[in-house]
């Protein structure tokens, strides 16, 4: 019947850390530093070594993501699917609540009547909650790029980004939007390159909440 | 301001298939055939090649994943996101819809009672459907584990599954759970290795259905 062996669930994700951690060491990656569970739980949700040279973290920002947490600051992403997927019991246990705006039919509409994405009305609408948030955007190259505008115009002075996590996937556009916030100087954590996803978003966020305490 | 360039929300997917298809053909891979679509779909929400290398189709599991679709089978799946992920709507359109038992407080409750792990528990609450059903498993090797035992036992003669999709992603146990399936003669898609998630498993389950029409 095959070789599968019996692990204890809590034990199966010490020990997958255990292997991504001796792989990562073998390729003379840093393994150690406070970026690096990130990387290692990004790489826990795809098996996919690329990010540890894709993903890019500016100065500080999983400090700042970590400090902001802790003080209770809200998640907005992009789809339901990491909306799903955040733990959303470790992050109220610190106060926060995750939106997702992609299914409100005001959004629908201002998108419809404007000609523009329901990513990029998401942001607005993000931004008028006036709440410290990480916006952790897995899908719409539209949602980072309408970022940036209000960015650049000044539109988020009075309650900026905590942090942005970039990490859309595909082929259009997509490449673009995260080289937008890169050049940034709002604290980011981004996927260079066509990869990411839902599931990335979420890992990025589920790393920085367990390690304040998983419930 | 970037690169960006203006594209029609409907326009991205299409012009992303034309990319995938045309690095598809540079790599010599099949881009036509009846598997080529549900690739294409895994590629775009992953931007990760290696799944043309991966992804293992039981001969006519696509035609009858299709076929049961169409005549209004359900999906089990064991993670939330891969439930959010799926388009319930298309899903809904044919008679179908989406189960996942993972949060549900039996399972958990039968799951430390019986020292199992929740997945295989749902993956009996599945059974006791009694329904056609696709079993799309994008995170526990162990409903593949429980799936194959049950197959082995002859507890799902009465009600075989249509298909199972095999793309847990991970560390431990995760690559034999995944050769369990291919063993047997239930149809199956699975990604071999260790790559996979519950984004993959909905790529699957969407390319299902967006060939029998798009709401």
């Amino acid at each position: 019947m095959g070789e599968i062996e019996f692990v204890k669930p809590m034990d199966i994700e010490r020990r997958s850390f255990a292997i991504i951690t001796q792989l990562l060491e073998e390729q003379g990656r840093e393994t150690e530093g406070v970026n690096a569970p990130v990387l290692k739980r990004v790489i826990h949700t795809t098996a996919d070594f690329d990010y540890a040279e894709n993903l890019v973290f500016s100065p500080g920002a999983v400090e700042t993501g970590l400090a902001a947490l802790r003080e209770g600051c809200d998640i907005v992403t992009d789809t339901q699917m990491a909306r799903a997927g955040i733990n959303k019991a470790a992050l109220q246990r610190l106060g926060g609540s995750v939106h997702c705006f992609m299914s409100d039919p005001d959004v629908a509409e201002l998108a419809r009547e404007r000609g523009v994405t329901r990513a990029a009305v998401c942001m607005e609408k993000a931004a008028a909650l006036q709440r410290p948030c990480i916006y952790a955007i897995g899908n719409a190259p539209t949602a980072l790029l309408r970022l940036r505008e209000m960015l650049d115009a000044g539109e988020l002075d009075s309650c900026p980004p905590v942090l942005i996590i970039g990490v859309p996937v595909g082929f259009v556009n997509v490449v673009e939007s995260k080289e937008l916030i890169l050049e940034t100087r709002v604290p980011h954590i981004v996927a260079r390159g066509r990869k990411g996803g839902s599931n990335v978003a979420a890992a990025i966020c589920n790393a920085l909440l367990y390690q304040l305490g998983r419930p």
